[in-house]
């Protein structure tokens, strides 16, 4: 690749002895991708670097005004050792959406992704081997002038990690625990909902630690201007299957457009059901299980895949789906999807990149 | 002072020569101050150091997932050479809320406010002589663990910089053009509007750009549920006086409870003006104008202590306030609050700190 400068690390870290123990973001490769933006001059000086500290000014803006954006994606290693991507160029779309939102420069998608495919070609040891394992890819983008007034900043650092990992929930595929947040949003129509930006995520930290101070995984997020409607859970879209029909929130703006979430559409509707994308309110899903039309619940998200919905706390409502079990289409899903992305299946559609 | 560990700068660096040019927020003093936050073992090793870069982890969590606050405070240089402070445990009592809004642990308020007097007692010759000139003071916090899953961190950092700072509108006294923002929203009850963390002021950067190209100085913030009452203006709150009464939106969790706010509602009402503060459409503020009784209209912010609103357009409304003139009562709080702060009155309220 031309204007991409390797400069290899000069010695490696011990990988991950045993597999079984991998937990989610908390190991890092030995090298890393970093890209320079400056007005005027726009992105340039691309290169491979050892993985180590950004020497950052306290007075750099994304430490103060949170001008930041991130995606989050995998490599997979395939039974016959091929490491591939599942649809890598959508997590580069909406890394330039999100830009667009916080006003930080679009950058060159393609060139993004070449950059990430000769990272994972040199890190490619890291890809762990153990089934449900992958390489967890981070890329993200931060406003670095040391600037201490309000306004989009003059010069970014674009960054690519990667993180050996295991399955994000330690239950795997069990049914989750969920109750209905009713005092905290974590974003609204007009916001930045729709954006991969940190700001999201400060908002939901507290519904997350009263979620789990009360033993439940996650929160059920409603809207944030008539607390009706169903958005997401926890950090990843919701579907909902009622009366056979499959039905997931619309992309209102507040709302973060998975590409699982995505993904999952497509396939749903290849495999014949009814999928609708439209306002979903908590008082259809309840009245929908109180009528026993409620047939299943998952969440979609890249670090979970799939995460089945056993059990969901409205106010005093307790709603015990599929007795807790994981449902037929959350299980069709999981294994359609990871089967695509751990190479075991045809890929139909396109979408699995290899990195060769 | 105990525990604050002190390690001077070998070279300083030279103090910006002609004050007439300082802008706001670009230049750092000498030394700055850390403590570190870890699990198990709350704040340590406070010490006041030479500035220079952090050294963080490409997957410190702040980068990521927005977990950081911030405040903004100024020393003031008084006519005889006394160093001034306005308010500043208020600064570090609203620094411990927006943790609390962000899961970050709890600061020693009083060991912090020590710690900043020691800092400038150190950078004294920094705050800077001319009129209208102050040492800005941003104290930050940071999550700074090296993990990519969404949850509270559990190791932190503590910062305050120091920057000489010239005025924040170079518009100065004279007053701004406004418009109403019916797209983007800031921020919305439920969510993090009453915390002084970065995700907000990402929110608000696209908002800010558009009324830019557009020739306004800012955007006047409704609320993101009805969009219909008044919050802030760009990252002020605001005031309006109509029939003589002074009214400014009542602090409901969308709106960051301002210090030079608070110190106007007291002032104001010391005078004899009717306050209140309450729910202000902006409907309500179209008809008092076209009624000929919005008399005045002002935000109001330690940056730029009062800036008079001249111009609001709403729609198709064009609201001129006051031929475009600052008013009587910003004029007094002006007068009020910078005499204060720079010791030209006497202080009966107990607001003044000196550093010493
Ligand atoms: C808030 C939020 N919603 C949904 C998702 C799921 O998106 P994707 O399927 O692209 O991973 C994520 C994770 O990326 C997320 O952070
Ligand atoms: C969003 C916002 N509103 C209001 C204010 C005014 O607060 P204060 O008067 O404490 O500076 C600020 C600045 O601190 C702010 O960032």
């Amino acid at each position: 690749m031309n204007n991409l400068r390797i400069e290899l690390a000069k010695n490696l870290k011990p990988k991950p002895q045993d597999e079984t123990k991998l937990g989610f973001g908390d190991i890092f490769t030995d090298h890393m991708f970093l890209m320079d933006y400056d007005e005027g001059q726009g992105w340039h000086d691309a290169r491979i670097v050892p993985y180590g500290p950004l020497p950052l000014d306290p007075a750099a803006m994304a430490l103060h005004y949170s001008q930041e954006v991130f995606e989050g994606m995998k490599a997979y290693r395939a039974e016959d050792g091929r490491i591939l991507l599942f649809r890598p160029q959508e997590n580069f779309a909406r890394l330039n959406r999100s830009n667009d939102r916080v006003c930080i420069p679009q950058i060159d998608e393609e060139f993004a992704l070449q950059a990430l495919i000769e990272l994972l070609k040199i890190e490619k040891d890291w890809v762990p081997h153990l089934k449900d394992t992958s390489l967890y890819i981070r890329p993200f983008i931060i406003a670095s002038d040391a600037h201490l007034g309000v306004r989009p900043a003059n010069s970014y650092l674009f960054v690519i990690i990667l993180s050996p990992s295991g399955p994000y929930y330690k239950e795997g595929l069990n049914p989750v625990k969920l109750y209905v947040e009713n005092n905290y949003v974590r974003t609204v129509r007009g916001g930045t909902g729709m954006a991969k930006t940190g700001g999201n995520y400060a908002a939901s930290l507290k519904a997350q630690v009263e979620a789990h101070e009360q033993n439940y995984s996650q929160v059920l997020w409603l809207d944030g201007v008539e607390k009706k409607y169903i958005e997401e859970v926890g950090a990843m879209n919701v579907f909902f299957v009622i009366d056979g029909e499959v039905i997931t929130p619309e992309l209102v703006g507040s709302i973060l457009p998975g590409i699982t979430r995505k993904s999952c559409i497509e396939m749903l509707r290849g495999m014949g059901y009814k999928v609708t994308e439209r306002r979903l309110s908590i008082q259809e899903v309840a009245e929908a299980y109180k009528a026993g039309k409620l047939d299943e619940a998952f969440g979609t998200g890249t670090a979970a895949v799939i995460s089945p919905i056993g059990h969901i706390k409205w106010g005093d409502l307790i709603m015990d789906i599929n007795n807790n079990e994981i449902g037929d289409i959350s299980m069709k899903l999981y294994n359609e999807l990871t089967g695509l992305q751990w190479g075991r299946i045809p890929d139909p559609y396109g979408w699995v990149v290899e990195v060769k």
